[in-house]
């Protein structure tokens, strides 16, 4: 097992029928903004519903995150509070919202150009550069990018997609209601369930170095998710189901399996330039990218792949080689039962998208990713054709 | 799945040679009090070297803490605390030392006396009462309460135990150093395993909740714990096994796989009975009372008796009942392999300790334990007998 530092000091709470909490989470004198995205979380009545929550706190709104939310957005955002004076962030929406909260919350107060911040962003935001962030909370709409129990975001700027980390954003609280996330459009459970599942793989599916407890961990994230993942997105009212799949996605991407263990991320690597270039959701190209990794790399992380075929899909025939083989099929399997395509044709790409997004790689100087770093533009390109 | 709420913002320092980063852990100009218990932390000079790693600081030593500590040397240390001025407390062992620490800090900004601070540790010591404890850290040399990485403390007073309760007592930090636990009598190191064992089981034996992730991740636990019970006993210096060891030990008990589910904890309340009365150690309460009581409990528990028994036994044959009863055998099995009988006659103890016990519950109050507050006193003397 490798040395490791785990810290993460978010409040969940969890469950139904506690949005009237949020008047004992928010600082009492707060001014408050509220992010959120689309219009959906106003038509629903849900930012009603919170701000009556909150009382007689002053509450001010800043809507039109979008999806893969941009750098200029994050800009407006700033410029609003610092015009308008906010105590406390509270983003309601999805990952896409919370992602830009934490940059904006950053930017709010620092005294600069918000690039500078996001520029900052990897390993981490200098604390001296921004050593004071706002604080904020989340209320979730959507169970995929963990972003509610993390300390990432991820923003886009051009044709680039920028990470920004700091120990100073983990959101304050997170209420997950289940029962929030009822409403939401078919193709977003879809891709969540995938994206959970892909930020699992990301940490578990490398090379072993007795990580026990790691390992199943993950395992039981995975078996839990191939368990309901059909389920919460045909009946997306199941509570129950849906409860498993908000904390899966979660526990999926708080530091916790990740502690520890190898991680990989080329494919949420790759599968951001797809995203940049093609407007595919992120999602997709998860389930396009990932089976067509695993068998390029398969050798590399067949020790891993065989265990995974053992104890997540009850595979026990064959030599390492065969059980890493049928596990890679099953994984396809499991996003195309959802729904979702996983070959570049099935959404009109040929073999001109590879040479597009091996160019982005290049010049983002993502050349060298995978646990190992040795997937190169060359293993990128074979990836991609796999995929196609 | 049950509502609940998930914070615990301790950092976890895991791994070897970190023992240097005290000093960036611990305020720079802090006056710190180092809290240990037995002369084996002295001996091994590991008192020396956290001193060394404190640098400039200066730093004053409160040794002495007991196994099961008491309430008594808890007011010791607040007394010395209260006349010599300390910022940090930096707690070096076992639970045994991070639980009276964490009484410790409370006391020394209490102002009035610590009895009244742990009479007031269920649910929690209101924050309005001691808002403001000690920061604190610990640097831990046994895998097996859990309390490095929770928010709970157990106090001796008279021939009771007192669990005490605050949101406010997290350590700041813990640093968990497989290398610092290889020195442990192999007793201990029993006792840590079958400690993180029931820990497990007291969260996890219950009745199903859909709790998928938890029973995934307690199942995970206990697997670990199978695996290598025997071998981080018998090969203490197997870094990479004791390293699993003592991870487990601080998730079985951090509130995560607790989270949303029902939990039992009887096997604790009739084991801290059994070490009050004939000075057992706790771990060897609990491998006596934990089979006996899956036995009285089985119909109760069938359901999760069955999944345990086919998800951590692989026994797949058979009736619900049958599965049951083969997965407490192999429960028993696997405490008694690790050199701990399950049986009080083995310890001396015969139908006269029943009584005795029976006495001190309904003392203590613990008229009703379990899951379903239906292990009475009349319960608990079926599952004393059973354990004879």
């Amino acid at each position: 097992m490798f040395n490791f530092d785990f810290y993460n000091p978010t409040h969940i709470v969890f469950g139904k029928d506690r949005l009237a909490e949020l008047d004992t989470l928010v600082p009492k004198e707060a001014k408050v903004l509220i992010t959120y995205g689309g219009g959906s979380a106003v038509r629903s009545g849900l930012i009603d519903r919170v701000t009556t929550a909150l009382g007689n706190r002053k509450v001010e709104q800043f809507g039109g995150i979008e999806p893969n939310p941009s750098l200029e957005t994050c800009e407006r955002a700033v410029a609003f509070i610092k015009e308008n004076g906010v105590d406390f962030v509270l983003a309601v929406g999805g990952g896409s919202v919370v992602d830009a909260t934490k940059l904006i919350v950053m930017g709010a107060t620092y005294d600069g150009p918000v690039i500078e911040v996001m520029k900052a962003g990897v390993p981490e935001v200098p604390v001296e550069m921004v050593p004071n962030p706002l604080p904020f909370g989340t209320v979730m709409t959507l169970p995929a990018t963990g972003s509610e129990m993390n300390n990432g975001a991820v923003i886009t700027y051009g044709d680039g997609k920028f990470p920004v980390f700091s120990s100073l954003v983990f959101p304050k609280f997170s209420m997950l209601d289940p029962t929030l996330t009822f409403t939401l459009p078919e193709k977003q459970v879809k891709n969540g369930v995938i994206d959970t599942f892909v930020h699992t793989t990301e940490q578990y599916l490398t090379y072993p170095v007795e990580g026990r407890i790691q390992d199943r961990f993950s395992e039981g994230i995975l078996k839990t998710m191939i368990e309901i993942g059909k389920e919460t997105v045909e009946n997306p009212e199941n509570y129950d189901i849906r409860a498993n799949h908000v904390w899966a996605s979660t526990l999926a991407l708080n530091g916790l399996i990740g502690a520890g263990v190898p991680q990989d991320w080329a494919t949420h690597l790759i599968g951001h330039e797809l995203t940049a270039a093609y407007h595919l959701d992120h999602g997709i190209t998860l389930a396009i990218v990932l089976p067509a990794l695993l068998e390029v790399k398969k050798a590399d992380k067949l020790e891993k792949l065989a265990q995974y075929a053992t104890r997540v899909w009850h595979i026990t025939e064959g030599t390492p080689e065969e059980k890493a083989d049928k596990a890679i099929v099953k994984t396809r399997e499991f996003f195309e039962s959802l729904g979702v395509s996983t070959h570049l044709k099935d959404y009109g790409l040929g073999t001109e998208a590879i040479d597009k997004i091996v160019k982005q790689l290049e010049n983002h100087g993502m050349v060298k990713l995978g646990e190992k770093r040795d997937i190169t533009l060359e293993v990128t390109r074979e990836i991609l054709t796999r995929a196609l």
